[in-house]
């Protein structure tokens, strides 16, 4: 049994190979190719929770048990931390535990970066980012993959995260690319293509600007609790669809349910990004000057079994990785 | 984070302490010191399952997963298979993986051992045991720990498997210690002051005969579903309680379940073990001379989770285990 760290899977996969694979996972997904139960959660009386995440595909299988702490924040720990568990489908062997967080953060960030492989505009040149945490690299590193963009406009309410984040992300990327931090959100708005929000906010993160917002493409992978909300009501007003990457967004995401029941969009607008890829609709110069796009992402246990399976094999083949006696 | 294989578990701690600290899990029973969800189980197409144990307890918090795969008897690997995750109960952090499979047979043995210190007579000489595999071989580790036994009695169905059986156990126990293998159940009960049933089958592995039952200690371990049922209908005229590990037992093992359901048992005569131990009732010379004794155990994750505990606290104390980097 193989254990793949955080390091190990990063240098196991590109996220490139990651974005083919969240494609691959799409496809699962539209095929009903897969078991998926519903996940597991489990709180104690201080609100410390620990979810399982489990799910059977055509080749593999796999869980993913993540802890949620709150209270690690006060003591500088991440409050989410996961490992992800990898079977053999024919024996139940276990083939290889990881890292889950970043394995998380990793596969969200392909996620992020498939959706403006369909729906960014071509050409786009400037990337902006809300909420510059872990989450918000690996969606910039993907975005970069996706697109040739020359500038990053970042925001983050607290300025020293702000710094912190820019000093790791110059290690990571071309010195070509300009990298700007703004300092507030019409601003980034305004020199962005494409705009993902990466926070866990109550509040929309955007301002409620219909003109400001029209034809560009928001990502939002941050709100994944009804009392979670990234994007303002006026970004409804603007988009013919919104794309989703599970059906269960719809009952997970404040992003989804609030605009649902103020009456802000129909369920029927509200489409699985599974079709997209499906039908393989990339989106036209055309329709990217004339339309306002949205994607938004809560995950599923699908996408770790598909990320897990292709770090394993990509892992043994690069023989990474510490090998473990059982 | 530390990695624990068999080997470590088995260097980690003795038999006589996980036994002492199955005492400690049946006083958190009793006290209703824990949160412990019903099981998550996953079945695919091909039977296939997953399951999911997770469980607090004042101290320590933790998973176990287990994998059961009805066809792997047939590429001769085992059926079942088990992780168990234990995690810092005041930031989630991993703190071990160990081996699932070794914990289970450890704690389940252990389990026995308990029955036998409470209700085993105390100058019990003999053990019988029917079923010998894994479980079985850790009951009787247990048993020698709990009563000074000078003859052990074994049956199973496959000779085959006895033999293999006999070999690896002797490498386990005190020379002086004779192990007799025996024809039929009857031979096995009547030499047995105390009888162990260790095997996954549907119909009772004993006779269904009062007089050869009576006086004797039986603990059954093997049923875990409904299907499946150990004893004869005759223990339940002999015996005043039933004692079960954990009152989940009434719902899942078919030891249960048939005897209630045909009127052979009530309700109010199925006493959790956990009393007993709270009470500190040992059984006496006199009780054990007059009365018959059964103990059903199905397990359960508040086991695990002390169990684990145990075994994590001693391999760190005898710098036992593989350290591997999240």
């Amino acid at each position: 049994m193989i254990f793949l760290s955080e390091q190990d899977i990063l240098s196991a996969v590109t996220i490139q190979e990651m974005m083919d694979t969240m494609e691959l996972a799409y496809l699962a997904y539209e095929n009903q190719a897969y078991l998926m139960p519903i996940r597991t959660q489990v709180s104690n009386q201080e609100s410390d929770s620990l979810l399982f995440m489990p799910c059977f595909s055509k080749d593999a299988f796999g869980s993913k048990i993540v802890t949620v702490f709150p209270n690690n924040s006060i003591k500088k720990m991440p409050t989410t931390q996961g490992l992800m568990i990898l079977n053999d489908s024919q024996t139940g062997e276990v083939l290889s535990i990881m890292n889950g967080t970043s394995l998380t953060a990793l596969r969200t960030g392909a996620l992020g970066g498939v959706a403006i492989r369909y729906l960014g505009h071509p050409k786009a040149k400037s990337i902006g980012l809300i909420g510059t945490g872990m989450q918000g690299k690996y969606q910039l590193m993907a975005a970069l993959a996706a697109r040739d963009i020359s500038d990053i406009y970042l925001y983050n309410r607290t300025q020293e995260k702000l710094f912190d984040f820019i000093e790791d992300l110059k290690q990571h990327i071309k010195k070509e690319i300009h990298i700007h931090p703004v300092e507030n959100q019409s601003e980034l708005i305004s020199q962005s293509d494409i705009i993902i929000t990466a926070t866990t906010s109550s509040t929309p993160v955007l301002p409620d600007d219909k003109d400001l917002l029209r034809h560009k493409l928001f990502i939002g992978i941050g709100s994944y609790q009804p009392s979670m909300q990234e994007f303002p009501k006026a970004i409804y007003n603007l988009i013919d669809h919104l794309y989703i990457d599970t059906k269960d967004a719809i009952k997970e995401s404040g992003d989804i349910i609030n605009p649902i029941s103020d009456g802000l969009i129909e369920r029927d607008q509200i489409i699985p990004f599974s079709k997209r890829v499906a039908g393989k609709q990339i989106v036209t110069d055309e329709e990217a000057e004339h339309q306002t796009f949205a994607f938004k992402s809560v995950g599923m246990a699908l996408f770790d079994v598909f990320a897990a399976e292709k770090i394993y094999k990509n892992a043994i083949g690069q023989k990474l990785g510490q090998i473990v006696l059982i």
